[in-house]
């Protein structure tokens, strides 16, 4: 079928000639009930309920959703799909299940997930179970091990190079947003508060703080270690209970593994940005993260398996992990100052500092973000530890 | 055409069928004399001759052509004609032309080099022109400048990477023959001179040097930093008088720049093992070569023009470019030091080795490669300019 911009009633006839999923909505169509819930900024999305079960319809669309003057090539929608289908294994339950994909329409089916609510909408809200962040850093090490070069022959990875190359619009928008635009004039990024301008502008001056910029440009492009997710913020998660889910992988790409981690570790740090007396709640989280991540990192890549290290036994390849970890903190301590940064002054920001009730507060709010990413770029090749990281966060 | 194997009679067939290319050979095809020069490991060559013009035709073939029982993808024509035109303005006049590709015969027709002869070769027949190096450090550079990240918008560098990915079968080749087997008991590597087995044994059972070498297998697989040659070594190189071209790239994967440099620096090295008389000529050989290779580097890469860096100027990027030379100086090491033990005990042997006249000489000529490559690849991080490279290689 042609691609077209499906709605309510269009999505029910194009589920009526999908038997299968059909039949895991149970009943007739008229028994069916369609919602969109379009939340991002770049799909359409909804939830179709029937009598025995539910399913998620996502749908790319020709354009930036909330952005309708800004063309996005529809093939985001395939890279999602590999994307799901490379980790979908390795990362079970904390991902939705795949049901399907339409090369053709664009549209991936999955599974519903209901009561869910995004993570940082929940964060907001404080609404979430402590600890949450665990689930996340066991599913960035159960990726990587999925897909790296010491754990999977390279042939294996090469695979990945081919499939994810192409993810060009997306990963344009990552260059562009985070790893360039804020830190120069741009008409992407919005005008900032008057308050905040002159902070702006000695971001926008800083050769420094640029060149330390340019080299996770070069760690962003270069360092192909594993395959990403692209895009791990708190909004590209989905939590109810202790259930953690993992959502929106249209951003794939071989990249650096500080690149998940430190865009992850970055919005839960923006959320203590706009909500100080939570940093406590938030170092426990990012505590929780590092230390899911590198347990499970340890354990599952020590037995190898790939082309990388293969002629070290599991103890020696313990100790070549530990100072592989060291340089993952490295770049996820820049990744996460550029995130905190481009979420704060960049073209996408973040709903975290609407709880900051007054204009002043907020303004504080973006300036200790915006200081704390610069300290995080500058200062990641002199951090040995997450206390280091920490230390730099200065959230407690 | 159905792939099939061609000799001499079938190769004058397919070439009357190919008006451009027989016109650009003149005359009838009676008047065309054919002749089989293959030499490499892995394919049949011939040149052509007629009245007006010559033509070399190297096809692959569906195995190992020094054994026969290796099956080998015919698919590795493609990725060199890929290299070729990815490369050939850069590279210009350094490389032949590459005039046709028929991709279902496997068959690249290229400008005919003659009376060229093998670098190797030459250097044993003592037939060079002193400074052929530049060139190549030059080749390398202007390679690099039309392929990377910081030259080039990164949608270039993500064609590359998609296009080269799947040279799985010669990478794999690459992976085994260069960064393993050398280091493990395995049956692709030749048995040893009895009086050389004992320092085989103790390269075999070296960890540290296995973990060094682990290094240098996860740099050559995550550090995807520009299109490589990958097989640059002085049997990929033709020359006569003072013209020199790259040919044979087969290879070819987007990876770190140092693999190149580190091949070519190894392979003089090894010639100067086998002849230490020529110690001082191939010291200047090297001294060259780098020197070369850093200049058009700096000068061509300062101004920029790719995504990493986009935010620095060319005074700053200077200054980034020395720190990137210093890396890709220890890349480079570190490959020298694995070019010259896989090529002394690997499957691929040098016949620089034949220059030496007694067997004792030979074992010598041997042990000092290896004893060489191993302080090279445990010293890389330690080398900081040119003149330490040298100082570990004591050829002078």
């Amino acid at each position: 079928m042609p691609y077209f911009t499906l709605d309510a009633s269009s999505l029910q006839h194009w589920l009526t000639n999908h038997a299968d999923l059909a039949s895991l909505l149970g009943g007739s169509p008229s028994a069916w009930t369609i919602r969109e819930v379009s939340d991002g900024n770049l799909n359409t999305v909804f939830l179709v309920d029937g009598p025995a079960g539910s399913l998620c319809c996502k749908q790319a669309l020709p354009h930036v959703r909330v952005a309708p003057d800004w063309p996005m090539p529809l093939e985001r929608a395939l890279y999602e799909a590999r994307y799901m289908r490379a980790t979908a294994d390795a990362v079970r339950p904390a991902a939705p299940e795949l049901y399907f994909y339409d090369d053709e329409m664009f549209l991936l089916v999955m599974e519903c997930l209901t009561p869910h609510e995004v993570l940082r909408t929940a964060l907001i809200r404080d609404e979430v179970q402590p600890g949450f962040s665990a689930v996340i850093g066991q599913y960035v090490a159960r990726s990587v091990h999925a897909t790296s070069w010491i754990s999977q022959p390279f042939e294996h990875g090469s695979k990945l190079l081919a499939d994810f190359a192409g993810n060009t619009a997306l990963t344009r928008i990552t260059v562009d947003l985070i790893l360039t635009d804020p830190f120069r004039p741009c008409s992407r990024n919005p005008a900032p508060e008057a308050d905040l301008l002159p902070d702006v502008e000695a971001l926008q001056a800083d050769k420094p703080l640029h060149r330390a910029v340019g080299n996770l440009q070069e760690r962003f492009l270069t360092a192909r270690q594993a395959l990403l997710h692209g895009d791990l913020h708190t909004g590209s998660i989905m939590q109810h209970k202790d259930d953690v889910r993992v959502i929106d992988g249209e951003f794939a790409t071989m990249g650096p593994i500080g690149f998940d981690c430190g865009l992850y570790l970055g919005n839960l740090a923006l959320h203590a940005c706009g909500a100080p007396h939570k940093g406590n709640l938030i170092t426990a989280e990012i505590t929780a993260f590092w230390n899911s991540f590198t347990a499970d990192f340890r354990t599952l890549l020590k037995t190898g398996g790939g082309d990388v290290w293969a002629l070290s036994d599991d103890v020696e390849r313990e100790e070549m992990l530990n100072t592989f970890l060291h340089s993952i903190l490295q770049d996820t301590t820049g990744f996460c100052g550029l995130e905190m940064i481009r979420r704060t002054i960049g073209f996408a920001q973040v709903a975290d500092y609407t709880l900051c009730v007054t204009p002043e507060s907020r303004t504080e709010a973006r300036r200790k973000a915006l200081k704390t990413g610069r300290t995080l770029i500058l200062a990641a090749p002199t951090v040995h530890n997450l206390e280091g990281l920490l230390n730099l966060l200065t959230l407690r």
